[in-house]
Order: structure tokens, then C-alpha cells, then sequence
């Protein structure tokens, strides 16, 4: 692709509100971020009308038919060997193959991850693909992964996610040397389960390359205390999603105070400009836009409930990790990780077998 | 004890803000709970003119001069072994011993979990002990366990805690029938470890003597969609401890809205009343006061940073679980649900042999 170019390949038909997010997200996206454009895989039927209403739209946006799609009950395993016409499938491909930069889907996380690890393999040096996204924090934004790719993960999983994920706060952050951080129950190198404390010992060496803080808790999360959150697939999806549900839960108590009295009505013109600042940071469309790190590929997966905004939100995280060279990084910083954690496995060995004494 | 009296041990010496805090946490507590006398363990120099300042509760509460203290930084092994003297331990034993009814600690959790294990043992019918909390909702609270006892869970740990935390909101919630949830990545009964899916299916069972809704996720605990969420001590902890972190971030954020403008601040004036309000909900100390369910007593666990309000609200739940018979409503759970899960295994092994062919 020539600089500044940037191909995208949409999941036209996955989502709660697929076509029309789809066709709406990329039409935001258009003006967001110039020079991108789409192939739109789908219902060539619904999907013409939609992308014609949208002027412009059509000049940066091709639709290619796909006569399947893969469905929110669909096991992964079956979406993976039923649905090879599904939209979700061929824009994976597209990906894959070179014709695109880069896919985006709101639709099955499963699937999609079974589909994307199949056509795009795993990137040199990955063993294990590993979802991230941003969380909003008191210091703006972290990253946090794994959040449900790996139900259970090893202490090399663990390092490795670090790495990735640091490489991507690198990317999309800006950071030089992003503080990664384990969660754990507790700061104490004592505690958790053996994969955390072995992963935190590889992690902690000097030779080590990524920028390591220890471990945090979920409190340390919100408050921004590291730009990147590492963890296993199931505490990491459940963090992710406690946050949504309690974030849920004061936005509705906010809004609570301003219906109990007409005081309080009156207090809320007041504080109209005030407010708007405050539903921007918490905006969860935001933070819309989970990556698969790990694969030879760029895949964005977008919450399927997303609209308009958010599922632009996703292309957003798509645009960036293809202009600014995301896989290059991974491949490097996995080899750099990779030469620490053998080095240690290497000399353990030794250890282990008497050489070195 | 003689109805409605209460007598509570509590630990003079342990948290941030020790001994202060717990003497006027109990000053508070006995003006909220009529009939409760307290024995208070601790370094007696420092205790009696905090308690000689505090009109009327000298004559509710006794000084017992305990030598020692356990340290924040100390190891629940060596608490265990070294600090028999410390005010932890001999208010734990006062409670194991029937001087007193329950004992309440702002203390090192690990060493007061290993202290409280070892004093009173396991109740009859109960394997592991696993820490029980409130946590907020959109429709109150909900109880949440395990928050950080057991490290990694199986199958029946999980419907044990299944058991003790229905127990637990029968007793402090006065619900009849609670529902229970299972902590899960997903909805989908193919989901999740190992552990949480045979759990699922004991609670799952007609003759189960708990309410099963099925799994949620940490999206559902705002919503308050069960009244008990059960899971392991390291997804719990990890899920608590993000709800704080993200609580915190939010009533930030919310502070932050008054301060930007001059206009802000005049509405802050007209909606000061519908704030209250709110400040109460989201106020953490509400839901102060953590209990290692399954111990033969009842042992609360204060937030270690608790204030004095915090800690009163601690010994309301010591209080409540004493005045309401828990231990008894608990030890009737138990040999129900041991009789469900035995005759699964049973049932199970007679399959297994080929004995039921």
C-alpha cells in the first residue's frame, strides 16, 4: 500500500445493528480519517441502498458480495467450517491476502477470532492471540489484555501479552516506554497463582523489554497507575466487563439526582456545559474497538452493540495500528522478549541439570 | 447470651488508623445497636484514654490488655505462629471460646483469615472459608464471594460458596429464596472453566437448596440482575477491587464537573440536596464489613482504611449475623447442599463403574 494509504476490510453483516452501524461507522470515518478506504463485504442487496444515501461514501467504498454471515448464536467451531461465504469470512481473507490492511467486525467475538486466527495465522514469534482494548482511567486511557481470547494462560502467555500489549500502547499512545503492570490480588511478590509470580520474575530482569511495574489490583486500573494491564482471559473479561457495569451504574445515579427535584432541574442548566465534558470522558463508544493482538494481520473487533460512532471509533483503532507500522514493532519487540525468556529457560535448565556448578 | 445481647471482640489494634478508629467506630455501633457490649484487645496504655474521652462507652465495652499487635507487612504464617499475644489473636479466641459472639478486625486479612481459621475452625458441613461482601447495584446490593480467601477454586468449593452466600443474604437481606449467579466470561452454559461449568451444574439441579439463576458476567453485578454473585478469591478480589477503582474514578469526574465554571458552581447550590443523596449511595463505607463465611463464628473483616463510620457499619454486620442466627441457618445449608452434591458423586460413580447399566 502506497504511505498514508489505508485499506480496510468491513464485516458488513455482524453486529446488533449490522448494516446500517457499518455503513453510518464508515461513513464517520471517512471524513475522520482521509485516504481510507473500504471494501464492504455483505448483502450486496441491503447494503447498496444504504452506502447510495451517503454521498461520498461510494467514491472511497466497494461493496463485495457475500452470500453468508456468520450469526451471534453461532459456535465458533462451526462459524469457522460452515460459513466460509459469510461477510465476516471473506473480509478476514481480504485481510489475509493482502487486498486489505486490515478487518474490522462488531459481529460473534468467537467466531471472529477462530476465523481471523485461521486466515491470518499467528505473527512470527506469537504463540497465543490475545484481545486488548482501552479502559478509561483518572490519567485518560490504559490498555488492558487479555480479555477473553484465553480462558487460561501460562506465565509465558503472560509475558508475552505484556509485550504485545506494551508494543501497542506504544503505537497507539504514543509512549516510549509504556509502564506495564500484572494484576494480581496483591502488591506483594508473594501472592497469586504461580503463572502471575513466574511471569512477574521474566518480566522484572534487567534484560527485559518491557518497562515492568509489578503487580497492580483492580483498583489500580481507574486510577491509572500503569499504561498497560496484562492479565489472563477470564479475570481480564470480567474486569473489563465489571467496569462497564459499575460505570453504568453511577452514570444512571448521575442522572438520578437531576430527576428528583425541580431544584435540582434548575442546578442541571447551570451545569448543562459542565456535564457535556463529563458524558464525553465516560462515553463508552470511546473505547469502542478490541484488538486481536498477536495474529499476522490487523483485526478490530467492535462491541456488537455499538452505534454509529463507536463502530467509527473502531475503524479509528484499525486506521492507526496500519499507519503507524503496529506489526513491524510486534515482530521486533516479540523477538526481543523471546530472547530474554529463552536466555532464562536456557540457564534454568542448566541449572536444573548441574552444569552450571 | 441472653436475647438480643451481643458481645463482640474487637480488635483494638488492627488497621491504618488503629486504635482510634475502632473505639469510635464502637462508640457509634453502640448507639446504633442497643444491647451490644464490646471486649476491646490492645495495648490498654493506649486504649483507655480513647475510651475514657468516649462518654458511656466504658460502661459497654472492657479493656483486655493484649502485649502485641500484627503488622500490615506481616506474613499469615508468621501471625499465626509468632503472634499468639497480638490483640487479633486473643479477640479471635475470646470469639472461639464463647466469651464472645463475633469478632470484628480491621486487620492484616491474611493473617486474620489464618488466625480465625485456626481459632474456630471450619463449621460443620464447611470445607474452605471464602470472604463475603456487599456490593453496590442498581437495585441496592448484592452479596459477592469469594473475594480473595481461596486463591483457585474447584467445582465444589463454588457450590459451597453457592450455599454460604445464600445463607448469608437470607440472613443480612431478609430474602427468602436469593438469587445465586455464577461469575462467567459469558451466559452460554459452554463457557468458562472447568470448575465454574460442573459447579453450574450441581446448582443447576431441581433438588439444589439454592436459587440458580445460571452464569453472569461482571456486567451483570451493577445491574444487580442476582443477589449473590459467586466465584473464586482471585477473579472476586480482581472484580471488587475494580468496582472501587472505577467507583473512585467516577465520583472524581463527577467533582470535577462543579469545578470547571463559575455556572457549574451555582447549579452545584441548586442541586446540593439531590447530591446528598447521591454521596450517600456511592459512600463505600455503606458497604464496609467482609466475613470469612464457613468459620465456625462469625468473624468480620473491616476495610483496613476504614473510618469510623466505616467501621460502625463493620460491626452492624457482626451484629446482624449474630442477632439473626447465621450460624445455625448456615450449618441447615450446608447438609443440604452436601446431600445434593453427594448423591451427584454417588450417582456418578455408580455411572462410571457401569452400575447404574
Amino acid at each position: 500500500m502506497s504511505a498514508g494509504k489505508v485499506v480496510l476490510a468491513l464485516d458488513g453483516m455482524g453486529g446488533d445493528h449490522a448494516p446500517d452501524v457499518v455503513v453510518n461507522g464508515a461513513d464517520i470515518a471517512r471524513e475522520r480519517y482521509p485516504g481510507t478506504t473500504f471494501l464492504l463485504f455483505g448483502d450486496a442487496a441491503r447494503l447498496k441502498p444504504l452506502v447510495d444515501k451517503r454521498k461520498g461514501l461510494a467514491q472511497v467504498l466497494e461493496i463485495v458480495p457475500a452470500e453468508d454471515a456468520v450469526l451471534a448464536e453461532d459456535k465458533p467451531s462451526f462459524a469457522l467450517r460452515r460459513r466460509r461465504k459469510s461477510s465476516m469470512w471473506l473480509a478476514c481473507e481480504a485481510a489475509a491476502q493482502g487486498r486489505a490492511d486490515s478487518v474490522v467486525s462488531a459481529g460473534n467475538t468467537g467466531a471472529l477470532l477462530a476465523i481471523s486466527m485461521f486466515a491470518m495465522r499467528m505473527i512470527e514469534g506469537a504463540d497465543r492471540p490475545a484481545l486488548a482494548s482501552f479502559v478509561p482511567t483518572a490519567r485518560g486511557e490504559s490498555v488492558m489484555l487479555d480479555l477473553g481470547a484465553n480462558i487460561e494462560c501460562d506465565a509465558a502467555n503472560l509475558a508475552e501479552f505484556a509485550m504485545m500489549g506494551s508494543v501497542f500502547a506504544q503505537v497507539l499512545m504514543g509512549l516510549d516506554t509504556p509502564k506495564v503492570g500484572l494484576l494480581n490480588v496483591g502488591s506483594e511478590e508473594l501472592k497469586g497463582h504461580e503463572e502471575v509470580r513466574q511471569a512477574a520474575a521474566w518480566l522484572r530482569r534487567e534484560d527485559s523489554p518491557v518497562s515492568f511495574h509489578g503487580f497492580v489490583e483492580g483498583n489500580d486500573i481507574g486510577a491509572g497507575l500503569v499504561d498497560v494491564i496484562v492479565t489472563d482471559g477470564f479475570t481480564g473479561n470480567v474486569a473489563l466487563k465489571t467496569i462497564e457495569g459499575t460505570a453504568k451504574l453511577y452514570t444512571g445515579w448521575v442522572r438520578d439526582v437531576f430527576r428528583t427535584s425541580t431544584l435540582a432541574k434548575i442546578g442541571y442548566l447551570f451545569a448543562a456545559g459542565a456535564w457535556d465534558k463529563f458524558r464525553k470522558r465516560v462515553d463508552p463508544r470511546r473505547y469502542n474497538g478490541g484488538v486481536f493482538l498477536g495474529l499476522d494481520g490487523v483485526c478490530v473487533k467492535s462491541h456488537g452493540g455499538a452505534d454509529d460512532l463507536g463502530f467509527a471509533y473502531a475503524i479509528g483503532v484499525a486506521v492507526d495500528l496500519v499507519r503507524y507500522e503496529y506489526r513491524s514493532k510486534l515482530v521486533e519487540g516479540l523477538a526481543r522478549m523471546k530472547r530474554v525468556t529463552s536466555a532464562v529457560e536456557a540457564s534454568e535448565t542448566l541449572e536444573a541439570t548441574g552444569g552450571s556448578a
